[in-house]
C-alpha cells in the first residue's frame, strides 16, 4: 500500500505514520492539501495527517480540506506525546554551540529549558524542526544545535545532549488517517484508546441556538462528546461547520436516528466514520 | 504605547497591526508565548496575535496560552481577507524566474493558480511568506519569485506580477487584541462588523452532555455563538476546556446571570471580555 504523509523526512507526522504503517511504502507531501489530493485522485491508499496541535501544519487545514472532499473519509486516529530533544552533530562539543535552531513553536514550546540551560545560547527560527536537523548534520562548522525528534536524530545521525526538553509533560499531537475507502483500521502493536465517530455538521444558517440544538441530539442520547470545533465557510465571514468527535461505540440505530433528527432541523451532515484512537510513541 | 506582533517584519499579523496601531511602536515577537509573555510582564501594553486560520502560528496556541494566563483578555477582534501576491526582484523579468519561494501554506493556498499558471516553475518551502519575499529581494541573481502579501511587496521593493492568486476568493485570517488593562479598544477609520464576548469555559470532567449544558444557558437567553473550540487541558489526554464567543451586545445582568449559571454547574468560567470585532484591509 501507499501511503502519503505531511512530510518532510522526519517530521512529527512521519514519526506517526511509521508506527501506523510500519511496512507500506511511505510518501511524504509538501502540504496537508496535497496528502488530501493524492488520496482523492487514487495515488496513494491512504494519508495521514495532523488534526490537533501540530506544529507543522495549519490543523485548521485537515477540517476544511475533510469539508470540502466528502469522499475522504477517518479510518483512525492517532495521539503522540510532544518530545523535543536538544542534538548536536557527533563531531562537536555542547559547549561550543552557538546557535539552536528549530521551528518556531518547537523552540517557544522548549523556552523554559532553554531559557535556564542555554540562556545565553542565540535562538534561530527554521521552516520544520526536521530541516533544522538536517541542517545540523549537514554543518559541522557551524557549531550549531537543534531542537527535534527521535526519528530526526537517529536519520541524520545526531547525538542528542538533552531530552524531553519541552516544558509540558502531557502536551501531544493529534493525527487521523484518512482514505476513500474507510477500512476499519487496526493494529496488535499499539495500544488502543477508545472508540470514536466522527461528523462534519453544517447549519443552515447562522441562527441563536443552533449549535445547542445539534448537541441536544447527542446529549439526551448520552453520547458525549470529546471534541468541537467551528469553521467558518469560506462563501462568508458568518457561516459556519462543526467538526464533532464522539467518544465511544453506540448502536448503529443510534447514529441512525441522531442523523435522522439532524436532517430533521435542516443540518447537513457529512459522517466521516466510526473508528478506534491509538495511543503512539515519541 | 508599546505593541507586540508576531513576527517576523511584513508577516501577516504585522499587516493587521499597522492597521490597528497606525501610530504606535510595533515590535515583533518570534512567538505566540513571546506576545503573550510581553504583555503579562509589561514590556509591551498590548499585543496582537493570531486567532483563527493563520499560516504564521499555531493558533491552538493562541487558545492554550489564554487559558494558562487569566489575567490577560481580549480588546478586540479583526478580521483580514487573505490576498497573496506573486512577487519578483525589480531586475528581474517572470519569465526568467525558476523557483517560487513561500510558505508551504501560502503556495498551498495559491495551488491552482500557480498550476495553471507557472506549472513548470518549482515551488520551494520557506519558514514565513515575509522571510520569502526578503530572500527573493536579496537575492536578484537567483531568479525567484516569492508568493507574499502587499505589505511585503512594498517593504522590500519587489514588482508585484500576479495580485490575489489565491484560490478562496473568502478565505481570511482572524486576530485578536490582547492586555492586561482589558480598555475597550475602538478605532474610526476600521469598518465595525460586529459586538461579540469571549469566554473560556473549563467543565469539570468529560462527562456526556457537559458541553450541551454548558451552551443551554446561552441558548434559552438567546444569544448566538459564532465560534466553538475545544482544547485538550495539558493534564491529560482526555480534560478540555472550550473557547466560546457570544455575538452582539446584551445587558450586563443577562450575563451575570449566565456566568452564575455555568458555576452552579461546576463550570469554570474565565470571562475575556466585551470587545468590536473589526474589518481589515488585506
Amino acid at each position: 500500500m501507499k501511503i502519503a504523509f505531511l512530510g518532510p523526512q522526519a517530521s512529527f507526522t512521519q514519526l506517526a505514520t511509521t508506527q501506523l504503517f510500519p511496512d507500506e511504502e511511505l510518501l511524504p507531501q509538501a502540504n496537508i492539501l496535497d496528502c488530501f489530493t493524492a488520496v482523492e485522485n487514487g495515488e496513494v491508499d491512504k494519508a495521514v495527517v495532523p488534526l490537533e496541535n501540530s506544529i507543522e501544519g495549519t490543523v485548521s487545514m485537515t477540517l476544511d480540506y475533510l469539508y470540502k472532499t466528502p469522499s475522504i473519509k477517518i479510518e483512525a486516529e492517532a495521539v503522540m506525546p510532544i518530545a523535543h530533544h536538544l542534538m548536536i552533530h557527533s563531531e562537536n562539543r555542547i559547549e561550543d554551540i552557538k546557535q539552536i535552531y528549530s521551528h518556531p513553536q518547537a523552540l517557544a514550546q522548549s523556552f523554559h529549558f532553554l531559557d535556564t540551560q542555554y540562556k545565553t545560547v542565540q535562538r534561530q527560527d527554521f521552516s520544520s524542526t526536521a530541516a533544522a536537523a538536517k541542517h545540523v548534520s549537514e554543518n559541522p562548522e557551524l557549531k550549531i544545535a537543534a531542537v527535534a525528534n527521535q526519528y530526526a536524530a537517529s536519520l541524520y545521525g545526531l547525538k542528542i545532549i538533552n531530552r524531553n526538553i519541552q516544558d509540558f509533560e502531557q502536551n501531544h499531537t493529534r493525527f487521523i488517517v484518512i482514505s476513500k475507502q474507510q477500512n476499519f483500521y487496526t493494529n496488535d502493536s499499539l495500544e488502543i484508546l477508545g472508540k470514536k465517530s466522527g461528523l462534519l455538521i453544517t447549519l443552515p444558517e447562522d441562527h441563536a441556538g443552533g449549535l445547542h440544538q445539534v448537541l441536544s441530539v447527542f446529549a439526551w442520547r448520552k453520547m458525549n462528546l470529546s471534541k468541537i470545533e467551528s469553521r467558518t465557510l469560506k462563501t462568508g465571514l458568518g457561516n459556519y461547520f462543526f467538526f464533532i468527535t464522539i467518544v465511544g461505540k453506540w448502536h448503529p440505530v443510534l447514529y441512525e436516528n441522531a442523523l435522522e433528527e439532524l436532517k430533521s432541523i435542516h443540518a447537513e451532515v457529512d459522517f466521516l466514520g466510526n473508528y478506534q484512537e491509538f495511543l503512539l510513541e515519541s
